[in-house]
């Protein structure tokens, strides 16, 4: 399995929500405490969206690497010098699959990134069909050998455009459906991050009720408790969220469990989550 | 496009015929005078088979990476220590896919061997549907996202294990009439070697009629004028052969090229070659 | 040997002046017209400072991998999404030593970064004493094998944070007389830029008089030629220079050859460059 | 800190030593039991001997890479199709030192090879002396920056070619003068292999007397005990002998805890193991 960060809201060095907490990503890429894995030494990624919304095209910067993230000078390097209002980032456990670029998080597919953490049970059994199920269109696309990626992928064929919640409801249906069909009784254990850019949507699901963990930040005058002698953490909007695999670091009352079966929003947006379920493809 | 090599015969030290040759494979990574690139440095792989048939399982090794050969010390090191009667390898200039190792040649399946120098024009408009012809059984073997990985399996599919040159030939003419159907007036350009440890298949086809260079040793006392200090090539058996895309030094008689639609066989048969034309799946 | 670039002036998206030039230094690492080798695959490195002079500490980010950059794609990434007013690029050709990453420019001091084409002659041989020559407390810095980084290091001994060409002069002066102590007739052989965030020195020397070439851009508008459709470089600075170890185009005009034994800066302050001779340490 | 293991007796398959006991060293790259780390993903290394003493010229093969062992194919590759009667593995830990190829263990100087785990205390403030006492003829073939690799050449300068244990003793002693004048309490921490491709010698020691464990197997019918089905290790010779950080597996009366201040030798040459301490260089 692996670890995740994702972060939207006012603008900040990515070094400081990173690097800097007492037990940060970076961190649980050899310490993990709640992952399947203490170690989560198999390849990295990191995925940004630019400050000014009128910079480029709108993609995210996506760098993604095999080696592990706590030795990786060049992650250190960017964390240091890029600023960005919604980052994503992710540290890889592989549960099988190739130590490859391509099997790295994020994906991304014009302007979407995709991370994940969790697994399709039997995916080698089901790869083949999972694969025909995504749009020919896109099909060329798949790069790698991951099931997170083909996730992705019919996600996007199942309406990311129009309706993130939905197209990801209808992916894990379909999961689910064929799983089931092949006598998986439960095919599906996922904690998603995706992002347009704008808005962050982070989905807490698994067939058996047992989702890997997921967190969430409340309001980011608790988010300074996590190292408050950072200046920069100290202008942060109202509405900026940190989600996260596992809490990075221990203060009470900065970090909320994401029930299972449910989905956040960061920018929040108000209330703090909703229910998720499968939806027929 | 690539550079590749296959040797069988007497078993002789890696070395002395990967590096020690004035235009060596190595050098061909760095300088290659036929290929249509000059430099063919994203990646590289070599496959050996054990010297004794009673040792292990019948599978070749096969290490592959994603550096230039040029600086790769491993590949030194094992080239410098390791003794085969039968090894591929091969230099990878990529055609636009990713430079992973499971986009390095050779790829492998049980016993079986397969490197390639070529393409399949428009692989990805046709990537899916070739991907679908393959066993389905096979599909999650697929690692990486190559033609010639694609057309492995396929060739898997076909019967390599029954027919070799068959295989090859519905393997050929199953893409070529996939090819046709979506318009590519010219679908397929191929060097092909493949081995189940005791033999080498090299097979020199394209659509257009007109195929990447592909030479063939003459019989090994001029083998040996490439290098004549070398005492370990003094005693080769009469059938060992190199199969190369181009030659690895200058001396006149040594080097025979393969004509356009043939295939020859390592170690020698007797005759030189024969006949090779895709047939229909 | 290797090729270099490095800009300072207005901030501009990497991607600019990195790739899309006709003969961008990534189409250099593949294909140099001017350099030693054709092929420049042992490495890369790019260093950026940021454009806002009150953000961080002032140190430039400083990103190497061992790769070919041409395949490299979290280069691409960085290049696309980062905006800088003074930064280096450079690819490596290997003339021995390892391919790793403490290997590949730029190098890195506090607030000063180095890059380098050239070679000390028998370094090997002269490597022990040029070492012993280096300020005890700078002695653990070096991280890597080559003459590059050592001379980086004796720079800065010598006063590289008082007196830029003075301290690359005195480098140089030193690397002539222990060569020629030790019989070696042409020592230096040197393109070398040096920056502190604020402004870039170019050197061009060698002690036989052969120097690797080194050209500099005339004015903005000239530099736009290049790729006349680029918006973002329409609003460059008057004093803005790119400085290269060959042009990245053929316009007419763009590019000056800086001549044997000089030095010039970029921003440009007026002058076009200034005579350099090696002086006693 | 690190995990290794040396092997020497009858030629084995590496895959059986390396990868099959329950505990092997691979598995100890990612969970470490008796190590500073749990994680050794820092590198690795492996190093063999030629079976046929006649075969090339007695110089170890060294294949080492970056990434962490257990999901190094390569390394899989080779394991499983090498034999050999003398070999050393090692998976790294970094305390600090850059992760590049000439950081990773084991090192190679001519027919010697050398391998290490612990620290030189304050190595950073004692690396300029250190390097200053290798022999000159030798400074040069410093690639890395790790103290480890330090020792090694300051053993091959205080004579290894003439006396292996007096050139480990006068190195410890070196290490340990020099660090106590510069007020170190405790300059060294050690546990080391060096072969010359006959024998292996390994010390264990620490100038706090609070060494790395370090365990040799006892005589080869126990060594059996590890994984009693394979039929390779049914007939090795009496003195084959297993070296090891920690133990491979759990079976009691395999393993013997080498005691504080003092080397053995493999093969056995009767004696377990003989006193160690550090003499004046």
């Amino acid at each position: 399995m692996c670890r995740w960060l994702a972060y939207a809201g006012s603008p900040v060095l990515m070094d400081d929500v990173l690097y800097k907490p007492a037990h940060s990503l970076i961190d649980q890429s050899l310490h993990s405490k709640l992952g399947v894995e203490t170690t989560n030494g198999d390849g990295f990624g990191v995925g940004w969206y630019a400050c000014a919304s009128d910079e480029g095209d709108g993609e995210p910067a996506v760098v993604r690497e095999t080696g592990p993230a706590w030795s990786d000078r060049n992650l250190r390097e960017i964390a240091r010098h890029v600023r960005s209002p919604l980052f994503f980032a992710h540290v890889r456990a592989s549960t099988g699959t190739a130590t490859q670029q391509s099997n790295c998080h994020p994906f991304r597919s014009g302007r979407w990134m995709w991370m994940h953490n969790g697994a399709i049970t039997d995916f080698p059994r089901l790869r083949r069909e999972l694969c025909l199920a995504v749009d020919p269109a896109l099909f060329s696309s798949i790069e790698g050998s991951t099931d997170s990626e083909v996730m992705f992928y019919l996600a996007v064929t199942f309406g990311l455009d129009q309706d993130v919640p939905g197209a990801v409801a209808r992916m894990a249906g379909f999961v689910e459906r064929l799983g089931r069909e092949h006598g998986v009784e439960y095919p599906l254990q996922m904690t998603v991050a995706v992002s347009d850019g704008r808005r962050v949507w982070a989905f807490r699901y698994s067939s058996r009720g047992q989702s890997r963990s997921l967190f969430y930040s409340s309001r980011p005058e608790t988010v300074r408790m996590l190292h408050p002698n950072l200046a920069l953490l100290r202008d942060l909007s109202d509405d900026t969220r940190l989600i996260v695999s596992e809490p990075l670091g221990d203060p009470p009352g900065v970090w909320n469990e994401l029930p299972e079966g449910t989905f956040a929003m960061a920018p929040s947006s108000g209330s703090d989550y909703a229910p998720f379920r499968p939806a027929s493809a």
